[in-house]
């Protein structure tokens, strides 16, 4: 039996990452898909938004001007001459003395160089009484007030919200360059594995990883591709390793044992960077190269799946797709209920539970149970240098979900 | 022209939703679609997970009491009469002075009750040399370990996880029965609007609140319908007002000025249960009921329609979806780098960068300037019973996306 010829720490495996995970190359999507997608390129504004004055309220356009004095004791009387709409200009000019009924988003009719709100005029057939005083420009937007053309209204990285997809739409784009989203495909091994949905006969379980690793796929910005169970055998798992993808994903067959191919393959076809990783769970986690293919081994256990996925593959997938590097988990840091132990020169990850702000950690029943990580609220990280924590200590917690 | 009836709070607006939008009825899908669905009713396992005793090293399946007294210095001599690999049992049973050859994750031989590890052995020949005692049961995973049968895995309301998903599929589920999403249609009026991805000709622009509610709509666990613009006539919005949804949200035109046709078409067909609410931007914000469907009327400056959906719209089709009500945003208390001034009597929420630690409100340039909400990190919900907060003092950010 083969040992694993040298273990990495985990932070050489993520720099191992890092430097293997760039953002891939930009593809153009309709801007209603756009939402969360990462801008490739910067964004400049060709248009003014909006592309003419416009009333900011309900009232009359009027010559500032013809307003000078007007109070409540001195109401000043001017003749309405037509009407602005949004979409639908006046057609008259404003001369002295005139005043156009406006509503709020209409286009500023030419002659006019502020807006009275209507509350601040009486009505009287086809004039208005004018009770207050309007400065140049009062209640007008300008020109280019939203977005001026020529501005860079987002710059290339940035991960679109749904008010950058507004402003996208109003500077008239229908379309957008973004980062293409990396294509993950998966190579499930495992002889005692039936495929998800199906019913374990005798000494058979169902596939847990290939459904979980898909959720987690989608999650992080990448597209899953799931051929499905792949035989156990040499040739079989060759001929899927060389598929195409940007990143593949196998489970299963991780370590150094006679029925563990995945490494052996990887190390004869391509290059195999890291095998074993100082951290529990997810010790038998390899990564490695073939072609331009990154191939992430993860352990059949499903926790140690989850937690090698977790680590590595889902920081890579969204370097590719080019989102931050870090978790998606919200954090809190919160005192332990009680001590946590661990061990230098390994990494470890503790399912917990937060009880009345309190971090109980899970009776650590074995990688093989995935429920321990469902039962969890989230967890917490025990890096390499540290023998655990002792209760009441305050550690930081990453919340599953 | 109208006023207000009577302006509500921002308090009893919520309550309003709260009080009229409830989990929808459930419906099944295939689990691959489930991740971060709402479990309509508990999920019990009907199977044992795994279903038989498992190895969880690999090395040698004894009988525990074999191993009696051996050690480094007292080697004890068993024979390899079979080998279990996952999937794949052996067919020997094992007798006094057997050993089989075992892999991780293959089921343990009849009458083996332990695994010694390979570390804590020796080859030779077709022998085993042992150099340590294992207690019974020592390494070995046991029927319904992760999941005993009857077990209730997760209960109706969960939310569904990328590792519940592993779990639904490690007990033979191949659908989930879950909470149906909402439907929404948008209804966008606006004379002067043209369509998404159209370039806005003299006194036009662009729509950015229909692409931006979609993308909203769709991160609350929505779906959207987004037929385009409608035209700004009683006839057209009644029309479209009338299709089926869950919710319909109305962008523009849901004010009390002449050309505001919503709020009298839904006073009329329906119920206008909220017109007006006490907040900053979106007081022209209203809600009702038409039949069965929910009805939320935004104003059409794209801030304040933004705004209104944010603290309406979304948590309604979030509670419909059956999820949590809240506000998907991370919060901070941050302090503020300069004053905020609000007013008594109104809910003001304030865009804000946050900058070195502290918190700077951006000016508040108008409910028009989307770009304002692109600008700022997050915002600050000043409440109605506050006038603001003085330099330094500690307030709540929500971030956006």
């Amino acid at each position: 039996m083969r040992g694993f010829s040298s273990r990495k720490t985990v932070e050489e495996a993520l720099q191992w990452v890092d430097r293997h995970c760039n953002p891939l190359s930009p593809e153009t999507i309709p801007l209603e898909d756009a939402h969360g997608r990462v801008l490739a390129t910067d964004i400049c504004s060709d248009m003014d938004v909006p592309q003419f004055d416009r009333s900011m309220m309900d009232g009359f356009a009027v010559r500032a001007e013809d307003t000078n004095g007007a109070s409540t004791y001195n109401s000043i009387r001017l003749n309405i001459i037509d009407e602005a709409l949004p979409g639908k200009p006046a057609s008259a000019i404003v001369q002295p003395g005139d005043a156009v009924r406006i509503m709020t988003g209409a286009p500023i009719p030419e002659g006019a160089d502020a807006v009275i709100p209507v509350e601040h005029t009486t009505l009287s057939d086809n004039q208005i009484l004018v009770h207050d005083t309007v400065p140049e420009q009062k209640h007008i937007g300008e020109v280019g007030e939203d977005v001026a053309s020529g501005t860079t209204v987002f710059h290339a990285g940035r991960e679109l919200r749904p008010q950058d997809i507004g402003v996208l739409s109003s500077i008239g784009k229908a379309c957008v360059e973004v980062i293409r989203k990396p294509i993950v495909r998966l190579l499930i091994t495992g002889s005692e594995l039936v495929a998800a949905g199906q019913q374990p006969g005798n000494y058979q379980i169902a596939d847990a990883n290939g459904p979980m690793l898909a959720a987690l796929i989608t999650r992080d910005s990448g597209t899953p591709h799931h051929p499905g169970i792949t035989q156990d055998s040499p040739d079989a798992i060759r001929e899927q390793m060389q598929q195409p993808a940007d990143i593949l994903l196998v489970s299963g067959g991780s370590s150094v044992g006679q029925e563990d191919h995945a490494p052996v393959i990887l190390a004869e076809q391509g290059e195999l960077a890291i095998h074993g990783i100082a951290m529990r769970p997810s010790s038998p986690t390899g990564m490695g190269l073939l072609d331009e293919k990154i191939i992430f081994l993860l352990p059949g256990n499903p926790v140690s799946c989850f937690c090698a996925y977790d680590f590595f593959a889902g920081r890579a997938i969204r370097r590719l797709a080019g989102k931050d590097s870090a978790w998606p988990y919200q954090q809190a840091s919160l005192p332990l209920a009680r001590k946590l132990i661990s061990k230098v020169g390994r990494t470890d990850y503790a399912r917990v539970q937060v009880i009345n702000g309190k971090v109980q950690p899970l009776a650590i029943s074995g990688a093989s149970v995935l429920t321990s990580t469902t039962r969890a609220d989230g967890f917490v990280v025990i890096p390499e240098d540290s023998e655990g924590y002792a209760e009441d200590t305050h550690v930081v917690v990453h919340y599953y979900g």
